[in-house]
């Protein structure tokens, strides 16, 4: 099995200070589902009282805790909640086998904690096909609920890593009605080990007190334009899922889907989406597309995904060449509204193409020079309307290809 | 600029022997629009009486060749026509200036064989967004007309290549109501040479006689199974062009759109199609990947080409890994219906997967077998309705990524 042990060079200097979040805690153990030596199952409990709201993969070939936690989100309920993560299994395709172990393990912790069985939301991700050793878990559950304190948030992001090559988290207080507000939050993805299947999972947390559906509202909008607006190989997860948590501790209340929380929130989600790109297989680039003057806001975002999408364009980020042709090729088989003779594309502050044709202005010098930067912004304006959508994703390597294709299983 | 110069692995052992078309000549010449030393510019004519039909790309941002063939391809005419093709520059992204060109060469052409502007259809292929040198063109049209030749089917396979590994050529005979009817296509796509664009050019003559609105519906059809079901890189081409030529001289008249005829034409396009696949860039293996009782047609094409599109299956066949848990996750995320516990999968005659989970006859051996073929079938069953659809692929290896990235153009 590949082991890629070299930290990805977008990585971040290190693990962030995180605000603690008051009804949070967190524990990691380890259970050996697969990996050894190392913490791969987290429990996290959510105080009484706590507001939990989810989105999840689309995939028709989702797994069974997936499905489960689907169920179980909409659900009113003051009890708190318990999330339980492993790595190294996704219980993906593991047939009706799968919908056992997700039981065993709610009944686990709904035991040890006292909390109801639909309070219980399981996430696994790693290795698909493969029956899920959930024996492993539920025998550490007493130890995880022993030892849930409220500042081991940098274990949990340590814990729910498969191939990942780094721990990602982030956080911030807000001043909501002249009080503090706290969120953090840890995410994991787009590391990769043949057979292994890239999951990303994501867990945020504040302290403010917001009802479900509203929460739920928040997130589903918030979720278009940060997680879903990334890309780093078109292929999409059977275990994707994001949990929100409000514990109420703060004693703020939120009462609109806009506002200094909302934005704060989105600022937290946009960041752990941003460090789920950054560690890209293979990423030795990060990119900002960003399309504006579409037809619609949809329209752009497909403008904006195909490119972020395209192999070609992401190789040809990866080579450093402003390959301004290949931007124009996406946009023309994205299957939204273009008009040639009417598009603008910047790379950076650099005008590259205007009026239907390369600008007379640039220099393949300026735009090679553009290219060599880490963090690159290609602008696509398309001068039909008022839609707009930023995506964002990272360049393919030959890295990419080690990853997925030099190592047999 | 890179030359890539290996042949690709999957090349057939070289160009075949192709019947004489009756009433289709062909020259090529040195135009020097891009590339010295080699043929460029490549002038085929149909006799009066011939009917043509095309298909071309749906891109937004397609060449002004394109859009003017679409004009033409639509009129009814009993003058004949000429198709004239230039490699090394693909007057695509070129403003009105790319328009310009377009009509400068129909008209050059057309004064020198007496057609009208309307029958001349042209095609470019190569770089993208720079002015097309067609003064190059149309200096060599007068030799070109003069050297119009019944057997240069081969010096028009090399003439239209850009970065293509090797020239690309099929036909067949086929009885017709007791008489032979011959049918001769050639094809170039898939070579890349940044910031070239790979284009899809095909050109197929028969001396069937077949009326121009069946000629087109035979075609459309066939295209939606052959050209439209391959992929090598998810990515269109703003050049991608079909000509379809019917002399007539067999006097052999076609009336139906199913039949011997149009059997035989599909495995023509079929084989050009595969052509394509097989020197797709940095290919290594074919991929045929074939699935069955999908809710509709349509889905069963949805479910196809994610599995042919997926990255991550495609460096999986790259590694000889059969990792079937990527097959399962791009059915997944394709948006196709699809139930995990109808699912049955096999590589070449192993099942590998049935009923929701790994087949339990399944053995890592017999799959990691199979999979050192150069040649490959992956068949997805999805139990649901009757929809069924073939698509065919190549595996994403590091030469992808050499070609499409390691060179600055």
């Amino acid at each position: 099995m590949a082991q890629i042990t070299e930290v990805s060079p977008l990585a971040p200097a290190g693990f962030p200070e995180l605000p603690i979040i008051q009804g949070v805690t967190f524990a990691a153990a380890e259970a050996g589902v697969k990996y050894q030596g190392r913490k791969d199952v987290t429990l996290i409990r959510l105080a009484a009282g706590s507001t939990v709201a989810g989105v999840f993969t689309k995939s028709a070939t989702r797994s069974a805790n997936v499905l489960d936690c689907q169920a179980k989100v909409g659900l009113e309920s003051d009890e708190g909640a318990a999330f339980i993560i492993n790595s190294g299994n996704s219980n993906a395709f593991t047939g009706r086998a799968g919908e056992g172990s997700v039981k065993a393990i709610c009944d686990s912790v709904a035991q040890a904690t006292g909390l109801s069985g639909n309070r219980v939301f399981t996430s696994s991700t790693g290795v698909i096909g493969e029956r899920l050793p959930h024996d492993r878990i539920t025998a550490k559950v007493s130890e995880l609920v022993d030892g849930l304190t409220a500042d081991a948030i940098e274990d949990a992001a340590h814990g729910i890593m498969t191939t990942d090559t780094y721990a990602k988290g982030t956080g911030t207080t807000v001043m909501v009605d002249g009080k503090p507000v706290k969120i953090a939050g840890i995410a994991k993805g787009s590391g990769m080990i043949a057979p292994d299947m890239a999951t990303m999972l994501v867990y945020v947390f504040t302290d403010a007190k917001v009802e479900r559906a509203l929460l739920q509202q928040i997130l589903s909008e918030l979720t278009d334009i940060t997680f879903n607006a990334i890309t780093v190989d078109s292929d999409t997860s059977t275990s994707d899922t994001l949990l929100l948590g409000a514990t109420g501790a703060s004693g703020v209340e939120i009462t609109e889907a806009t506002g200094a929380f909302a934005t704060a929130l989105h600022e937290v989600m946009r960041d752990l989406a941003h460090l789920v790109v950054r560690d890209g297989e293979g990423a030795s680039k990060f990119v900002e597309i960003n399309v504006t003057s579409a037809a619609s806001d949809a329209d752009a975002k497909t403008h904006a995904m195909a490119i972020a999408n395209s192999p070609l364009v992401k190789t040809a980020i990866a080579g450093e060449d402003p390959n301004w042709g290949r931007i124009v090729m996406a946009i023309g088989k994205s299957g939204a509204a273009a008009d040639r003779d009417l598009l603008t594309i910047h790379f950076g502050d650099v005008l590259v193409a205007e009026k239907g044709w390369v600008a007379e202005s640039y220099s393949e010098e300026a735009g090679a020079s553009y290219m060599q930067a880490q963090d690159l912004a290609i602008h696509v304006d398309l001068g039909i309307g008022e839609g707009r959508f930023t995506s964002w994703t990272c360049d393919l390597t030959h890295g990419y290809i080690t990853i997925n294709a030099d190592y047999r299983s």
